[in-house]
C-alpha cells in the first residue's frame, strides 16, 4: 500500500516527549537530553528519565519516523528549468504566495526543477520516494498534461494552479478566468466608444491563450462587433508581436486586447514606427499586468490575476484533500482585475 | 548543544545497527523491531538484544538524527513574502537557477517565506528543527545582515548570493561585481564620446547601490571627467525616477548609468516630458537586464547578472562546505555582462 494512502494511524495516540517530561518532572529539554545527550545529565535525573520512558512505553524514534510519514509537511512544486530562458513572473509571483500560504499552515514548499521535454512524472516520483512528500501543487497546465491523471490514480493530493485542458477533468483546481478577463477588457474598450477592437494573441492551441482569445470573441458577439479579420497571433517576441499589432493597425483598429503584456507592446512598437503613441486613440489593455506595466509612457492598462488569492486557494483545497481525501473535488475560478492606466 | 554545532562527533566512532545485530546474533531487521516494535520479538530474543544495546551504548535516535543531520538533502531558502509587493525578478531567476543545480547534486531547495522586519532567524532554526535542512543559500544580504554570524556560530553550513557588507566577513558567498559592470558602461558610454554621464542610482545605504554608484564613480575619475553634481537618487518608484532623470537632464547630461531597468526607465519618461527619447544624443545603460529591456522602444541597453552561474556556483560552494566544513572559505565576485541594444 503508498505510503500515502493511510491518512489516519491505526495505534493509539502516541505518547509524547511532553508527556514523559510531566511523568519525569522534568523539562522537555531534559527528555531530549536523556535520549540524545545522556552524558550531560546527572545519572539520577537521567534514571528518573528513563524509568517514565518505560513506564509510558514512549517510543521516540518511532514517535518521529510516524510522525515523519503521516505529514513530512512538504509540498512539492515543479519550477521552470532555468535553461529554457523564458521568464516565467507570473508563476514567480504564484509561488511567493504559494510559499507564504503553506508557511501558514505550517508546511513548506519543496522545488525540483523541470524542463520542457522532460518526463516530469519521473521527478513527482522522486519526490514522494526521497522526501515522502505530502501533496503537489502543479502550475502551468496544458493541453496533453499527464500529471493529473498520473497524481490521481496514485491517490496522491495535489492541486493545480490551471484547468485540466484536455481529457477527463481528475483533481481540485483554482484557475483564473481568462475569457471573463479579455470580455472586460471589450466591453470597457467599447463603453469609450471603441467599435474595431482587435485581438492579439497567441497561436492556437494553447489552453490558456484559447480562453483569452474567447473572451475577446463572445464580448465582440454580444455587442454586434465585427470579429472577422481582427484577430491576430504571435509569439511572446518582440519583433514578431510588432508584425503582428501592425496587422491590426492596417485594418483601422483603434483598440486592442493582447494576451499579454508582452503582445501589447508590440502594439506600442508598431504605433512608435508610425510617428503615433498608444492612447485614447490607439488604446491597448494587455494582460498579466506585470511590474514594467505602470513604468511604460504610456502607462499600460492591464488585466491582473489574483495571484495572492490563488495561492492561499490551491494551499486551502490542499489542505482540505489532505484532511478527507473522499471529499468531492473543487474547480474554482477567480476573476482577474482590469487595471486601467493610461493606454486607453 | 545544538546537534549542528559540531560537525564530528566527539565520541568514537557511532555504534551501528550493524555492529548491536553482530553482537547479539541477530539480524539488522530484529535489532531494528526491538527498538521499533519490540511487542514483535520474543521475550528473550529482545532482552538479547537490548543487551547487546546497553554493552555497546548504541543510541538508535542519536544515529538516526546524525544521518539526518548529515543528509536531509534539503537546502533551505527564504523567499519574500509576496505581502510586500515587490517584484523579486533577479531573485526569482536566481532561484529557478539554485533548483536546478540543487536537482543535478541530488539535493531539493526548500522554501520559507520571509516579510522584511520578520526574525529571520526563527525561521532558520525552524527549518532545521523541522526538517533538517543540511545547509541554506541566502540572498539580498544588506548591511546589519545577522543571518551569516547565527549560522556560522552554529556551524550550520550555507553559502550566500551576496557579500557580507558589514561586521565580520563569514562564510562562502558569490556576488556579482555592480561596481565592474557600472564602470564598463562609463567605460562603453565615454568611448562613444559621452563626458558629461550622470549616475541614476537608489539613495544611498544599501550595499548593492553603493556599489554601483562606486564603480561609476571609481571609472569617471579614472577618465578624468568629473562627477559633481552628476549622481541622483531615487528608489525604484517611476514617478520619483522620472523626478531624478529630470535633474541629470538639467544639468545637461548626454548619457546616464542607472542602479537598476525600473531607474533607467526614469530616464525614458524624462525625455518624452520633454518631447524627445533615449538614444545616442540621451543614452541609457540599466542594471539587471530585466525581460523587459529588448521589448522596450527604443530597447535598453542593461547590465546582466549572471544568473545561471551564480545559481551553479552557489550550489558548487554549498556541496564543497557540506563535504569540508574546516576547508578555507571562498568569495567569488562575477562579472555582469554589459548587453548593448537601441538606448546607446
Amino acid at each position: 500500500m503508498h505510503p500515502h494512502s493511510s491518512p489516519r494511524p491505526r495505534t493509539g495516540p502516541a505518547v509524547t516527549l511532553e508527556m514523559v517530561a510531566a511523568r519525569a518532572g522534568v523539562g522537555r529539554q531534559t527528555v531530549s537530553n536523556a535520549i540524545n545527550s545522556p552524558e550531560l545529565l546527572r545519572p539520577q535525573t537521567l534514571e528518573r528519565v528513563r524509568h517514565a520512558i518505560d513506564e509510558l512505553g514512549y517510543r521516540p524514534h518511532r514517535a518521529a519516523q510516524a510522525l515523519k510519514t503521516r505529514a513530512s509537511r512538504l509540498i512539492g512544486y515543479g519550477i521552470r528549468s532555468s535553461s529554457t530562458r523564458v521568464p516565467t513572473p507570473v508563476l514567480d509571483q504564484f509561488l511567493h504566495s504559494l510559499s507564504e500560504a503553506a508557511d501558514r499552515a505550517g508546511y513548506r514548499v519543496v522545488l525540483f526543477a523541470v524542463a520542457p521535454g522532460d518526463d516530469e512524472l519521473t521527478s513527482y516520483q522522486q519526490l514522494l520516494d526521497e522526501h515522502g512528500a505530502d501533496g503537489f501543487v502543479l502550475s502551468g497546465t496544458d493541453r496533453g498534461d499527464r500529471r493529473q491523471g498520473w497524481l490521481h490514480e496514485r491517490g496522491v493530493p495535489f492541486v493545480a494552479f490551471g484547468r485540466t485542458w484536455s481529457g477527463k477533468d481528475v483533481g481540485d483546481w483554482v484557475d483564473v478566468d481568462g475569457a471573463a478577463g479579455t470580455s472586460a477588457a471589450v466591453r470597457h474598450l467599447a463603453g469609450l466608444g471603441h467599435r474595431r477592437i482587435g485581438f492579439l494573441g497567441w497561436p492556437k492551441g494553447s489552453g490558456v491563450g484559447d480562453d483569452r482569445a474567447r473572451g475577446w470573441q463572445s464580448a465582440m458577439r454580444e455587442l454586434g462587433l465585427p470579429t472577422r479579420g481582427r484577430r491576430v497571433a504571435s509569439p511572446d517576441d518582440p519583433e514578431q508581436a510588432t508584425e503582428a499589432a501592425e496587422k491590426l493597425l492596417a485594418t483601422g483598429a483603434t483598440a486592442v486586447v493582447a494576451a499579454s503584456d508582452t503582445l501589447a507592446l508590440g502594439w506600442y512598437r508598431a504605433l512608435r514606427r508610425a510617428g503615433r503613441g498608444p492612447g485614447p486613440e490607439a488604446a491597448v489593455i494587455g494582460f498579466d499586468d506585470s511590474p514594467i506595466a505602470p513604468l511604460l509612457f504610456p502607462s499600460l492598462s492591464s488585466l491582473a490575476q489574483p495571484l495572492d488569492a490563488v495561492g492561499r486557494t490551491c494551499m486551502r483545497l490542499l489542505l482540505d484533500r489532505l484532511g478527507d481525501r473522499d471529499r468531492p473535488t473543487e474547480h474554482i475560478l477567480l476573476e482577474p482585475e482590469l487595471v486601467l492606466r493610461e493606454s486607453v
